[in-house]
């Protein structure tokens, strides 16, 4: 989009999608083919989730640049300590990227869902959008992999829908739940006993599906009414589906 | 997911994404290649666009089924012969595939975006997937082509994502405006003066986006501020992003 010397390489932000290989697009795929070098994010000592996605579709040889988020486990979230090393990882990891693009290479950052929509490669992105040339693929987001998965309808005709972040605190999630025709919840991790009382006062429970992995061979889901544990990975999702009159429909 | 006499074909909701055919996923790709019968919504006398995204990958000589909306012009949106007539509408069409599935067919429901995110496919889904086996292809949301086709990072962390028709009335599309860190209004239209005026009283007009086709060859995107008429088609949409306080980045 922006324009820069001719000399320079270009950034592409890849979404990969959901998880499933399969649901990449013809774009993802022929970014993947075209760049000089792959770049991902992981956790420190783990495996990318997009470059699995990714895997079966690289190019032998092809030139990767794993990007490690820190260990940041002993830092409170809303510290300025953890802030800062995210905010000094991301500085390291767009002037890795940056090296490449200046010496005329493509770079892929591959994300997982869509690079635009709560990914990390927003980072790089507004790093480095205004000093090379860079595009967008975009990618078919997770929350969208779960409800198909699901094959559960999430919004219709004039339907607000709205997405949480399970950290918001408990007055506030009862709120926009009661607020909202359908709504995903994310990050629910260690937030679940709080997110199931805000569906409980907010009237959604009944409807509530719990999506764990979704379009992945190990996906679970039930309806969060019938999960009998608060166990729930950080990447979990809750699912409320609005339509719940549908005018006309008699399903 | 449901299940049924294995004699009976099988009904697939296929996303192929915001518009441009290259955003199709390699499932939907497949799903195409698999079908026996391909359905499309569109309006009577127009071309659906959700064809034209998979025109280039449908198999010569395969059987096509448009299910062709009845003209409602004459009718108030809100009015229980506006609903009937539709209701009516998606019973035939669900007859109509039915009958396919009936004789053993895959039928492949090709839609535009993801197809249980607002999408028409939704009417047949809940006709027909208890009576029938039915699987559903993710797709790019018109949406995500959007904020991809501008560059334009719309949510992170834990911001507050909503999605809202341009339907509502002013003081609600105002309060929500207000209320959500980023933000997607849907089906601008005639309604563009008012969603203008309810962007303004929430301060959100500096940073709304306009775009109209995104991702296709014939998109048109500015800033709100400086779009200088009202004219807007039903499907334009507005984005506000979020990721206004980028904590640790230095953009």
């Amino acid at each position: 989009m922006s324009t820069a010397a001719p000399q320079t390489g270009k950034l592409i932000g890849v979404g990969v999608g959901p998880g499933d290989p399969e649901l990449m697009t013809l774009k993802a795929l022929r970014a993947l083919r075209e760049a000089d070098v792959i770049a991902h994010f992981a956790k420190a000592g783990n495996t990318s989730h997009s470059r699995a996605s990714a895997e079966q579709h690289l190019r032998p040889g092809i030139v990767e640049l794993p990007l490690a988020y820190p260990v940041t486990t002993e830092l409170p979230k809303c510290s300025a300590a953890y802030r800062d090393a995210l905010g000094n990882f991301y500085d390291r990891a767009a002037a890795e990227v940056a090296r490449h693009l200046e010496a005329g290479r493509v770079v892929a950052v591959i994300c997982e869902g869509d690079p635009l929509f709560y990914g990390s490669y927003m980072h790089l992105h507004a790093r480095l959008a205004a000093r090379f040339r860079s595009e967008i693929v975009a990618g078919v987001t997770g929350m969208s992999g779960c409800w198909s998965a699901a094959g559960m309808p999430i919004a219709q005709g004039d339907d607000v829908f709205t997405v949480l972040p399970a950290t918001l605190p408990e007055g506030e999630l009862t709120r926009r739940l009661s607020d909202a025709d359908a709504a995903v919840v994310m990050k629910v991790g260690r937030h679940l006993p709080k997110l199931r009382r805000a569906l409980e006062r907010s009237g959604r429970l009944p409807r509530a599906l719990y999506v764990e992995r979704g379009t992945l061979a190990d996906e679970k889901m039930m309806p969060l009414a019938a999960k009998h544990d608060d166990d729930a990975p950080y990447f979990a999702v809750v699912l409320v589906p609005g339509w719940q009159e549908r005018p006309g429909d008699k399903p």
